[in-house]
């Protein structure tokens, strides 16, 4: 259907309170559908729609909804009915919420909820943002060792729609520490009579509930898992990510690098959804810092003032130049960048990386400076087609190697290595490109005269 | 156990050709982590350490190998080893093997294949790359509808050693056609004696073979899915994409996004694996071509080169002032980037876009001008400062539109809107920005002479 067409069917229905064609549209869709056009709506209008729902349902689209909407549309709600909708929610899904209200929202809604889910949300909402902790859901199936295949299925038929996964379960002893996990899989496969303890896999991939979710995320992608179990400091068991959080972590991730790299602090929200008063907060920062690294560029052509008088030729090729080492120092940034965050180059790497580097980055400022030495003896003759083009391998060649570096060191200081690397490096390339150009100038032409 | 120690340990009982050893440290260890560790021999003795395990384990580790290791390990094989080794590997794995082998290889493998594996290899394989059917798995477990659900565990327990996944179960007619789904918690649930066409869903999220494979990650994600099915042109069930081959696909994506943004031609294989030589054919074109865009600029100074001379305090600012145009247009062309990769926003959209992108740049280049103001004053006079300043907000404007443009354009013209984005904005940025500081200066202060 039609996006359109749907705005307008659900508009009617609400219009007419219309019930029963609310849910035959739902019924009709796919759920993260239905909630993707409930979005549309405003707040209050969203709210409605969705009180035209059975708690089930409600409680299902609701899941699906963007997180800021779903605070939205919280307030709006009353207190017996929003904690009616709590204990419906998914036990990750509830905590972010419940993050996401007022304290007096939160003050007149936990003594509505059950003493257990109370604890549950409490504790699930105290872990810090984009740690293992606060991406954890504690609805997964725990099994004993000692229990035998039948009674571990029987007992997993009876839990199952509490939990997340009952694909992937987890055998713990009596004090809640990690002893093996095995799959729905392997329990169908077996004998009934066999015990967990002779079948469960013993070497458990874990995580600590303060891991950082970058990590979490590629350990779930690295071991192919369904879902990674996380620990607390007393490697107790409380809490599994499943893979579906961990590949909208990985999203989450790769769209802040892409931001940082082009030094925009983290948008807290999609795009779409941020206001402009955020966008421009989110980006003045480093523009504004960056003019003082620009400074240090004014200050060195400043500083060559004479030369460039002189030989004005030197002038039209400056952007060339400096542009270059720019761009190389991107080029090798962004490579970095992505090496460190998917894991595929660690810090103990960077004197390996760099020696590399410097052969590439050679071999590229040679062609670069081949390139522009026809150009040089066209403009300016040979004295600065010899300028240009040494300078060129020069400026390439430090351009590559700031911009390997940084990454490393912003890592090193436990900065995040994407952290303003493109705008950053052309900016401190940009300095060093005028002063390696302007300063061979001064030296060669010099001795020319 | 410390990456060293186990890379000794195996160097051991390679040269010992001790085979318990060898399965001893397998059994310790997560097969994920212990392929990595045979990544860290060169092909030949990475074969010889394969060779001391068992075909099955053999087949699980080699699964995760590197797919260049792989296919530089199998042309070290045996073809009767190498036939048993692809009738152990998983479908999708297998496909991808056999497009990284040589024709010859490929024509002394295939004889040594079963009737049905040759024909699936052929098939799977000849889907284009980056595409679902290039990604999925010819290893799906199907029901009918008028089977019992107990009929339908039946058949799931004897088929699910043979299946990547049994969790999610595809309901086809005589044709192939897929009529619906159901998962494996939800039969477990069921009323052993209930229909399938009674408890299916009939609202079946699908995709297409020649779907691309970012798409295909997106419906994986969007919708929480663990596994998606892939249909053929006459809506047959060809295969499915597994949520981990979409994880893998997301930081692939990313990946090649993050090295086009910065002007690098996306890579073949992880940033450690790839040749010096590959490095630089992979970033030298765009390098070059950005010189031509430099030029631009050059050609703009020295076409306002008489002003410069009377006014040489204008220089300093010029860094400054073609810098912030650049990195405004960067952060604007990296928003946009990743908002359209993450279909935040698509192509309709852009006049409104746009529209918001006039006010916050007008913002940001309003807040520049005030800071450069003084800067002006003090190392020019009222006259440069009022050049500056008003140049600035002009600057950070053009270049926010360029780059938020840019990537739509791109996307329009059917390119990757990641393509060379960063440096390629900067260029033509500069270029505007050169020509827009230098006609304001001639133009403000021929009036003031």
């Amino acid at each position: 259907m039609q996006k359109d067409t749907l705005f307008a069917t659900l508009s009617e229905a609400l219009a007419a309170h219309d019930k029963r064609a609310v849910r035959a549209q739902l019924e009709q869709m796919h759920v993260a559908d239905f909630a993707a056009a409930v979005g549309d709506f405003n707040a209050g209008l969203a709210a409605q729609l969705l009180d035209l729902l059975s708690l089930p349902d409600h409680a299902e689209v609701f899941g699906y909804l963007d997180p800021q909407l779903q605070a939205d549309i919280a307030c709006r709600m009353p207190r017996n009915e929003l904690a009616a909708l709590f204990s419906q929610m998914e036990s990750d899904e509830r905590a972010d919420l419940y993050n996401r209200l007022s304290e007096d929202q939160q003050q007149t809604l936990l003594p509505g909820l059950a003493q257990a889910e109370r604890e549950d949300v409490r504790r699930l909402a105290s872990y810090p943002e984009k740690t293992a902790g606060a991406m954890m859901s504690s609805d997964y199936a725990t099994l004993r060792s000692h229990w035998t295949v039948r009674k571990a299925l029987q007992r997993l038929r009876l839990e199952a729609p509490d939990k997340e996964t009952i694909y992937q379960t987890y055998v713990i002893d009596g004090d809640r520490h990690l002893v093996g996990t095995i799959s729905l899989r392997e329990l169908i496969l077996s004998n009934p009579e066999a015990l967990i303890a002779d079948i469960m896999l013993t070497e458990v991939v874990a995580v600590r509930v303060d891991e950082d979710q970058e990590d979490v995320s590629e350990k779930i992608r690295h071991y192919d898992l369904l879902a990674l179990p996380v620990l607390d400091s007393a490697e107790r068991l409380v809490g599994i990510v499943t893979y579906d959080d961990a590949m909208d972590a990985v999203v989450e991730e790769a769209t802040e690098d892409a931001q940082k790299i082009a030094s925009v602090a983290a948008l807290e929200a999609p795009m779409n959804q941020v206001s402009s008063w955020e966008l421009y907060r989110k980006r003045v920062g480093w523009l504004v810092l960056l003019v003082f690294g620009a400074l240090l560029s004014g200050a060195g052509i400043a500083h060559f003032e004479a030369i460039i008088e002189s030989n004005v030729a030197l002038v039209f090729f400056m952007p060339l130049l400096v542009g270059s080492g720019g761009n190389a120092g991107s080029q090798s940034a962004a490579l970095m960048v992505r090496a460190l965050a998917t894991g595929e180059v660690d810090l103990k790497d960077w004197a390996k990386v760099l020696a590399r580097e410097v052969f590439v980055a050679g071999a590229l400022g040679l062609t670069m400076a081949a390139a522009v030495f026809g150009l040089g003896m066209f403009r300016g003759g040979m004295e600065i087609a010899i300028v240009v083009a040494s300078a060129m391998v020069c400026v390439v060649l430090a351009g590559s190697l700031i911009g390997l570096s940084l990454p490393f060191i912003l890592s090193r200081v436990k900065m995040d290595p994407a952290t303003a690397s493109g705008p950053l490096v052309t900016t401190i390339v940009d300095a060093t490109g005028v002063l390696i150009y302007l300063g061979f100038a001064s030296m060669m032409l010099d001795l020319a005269v």
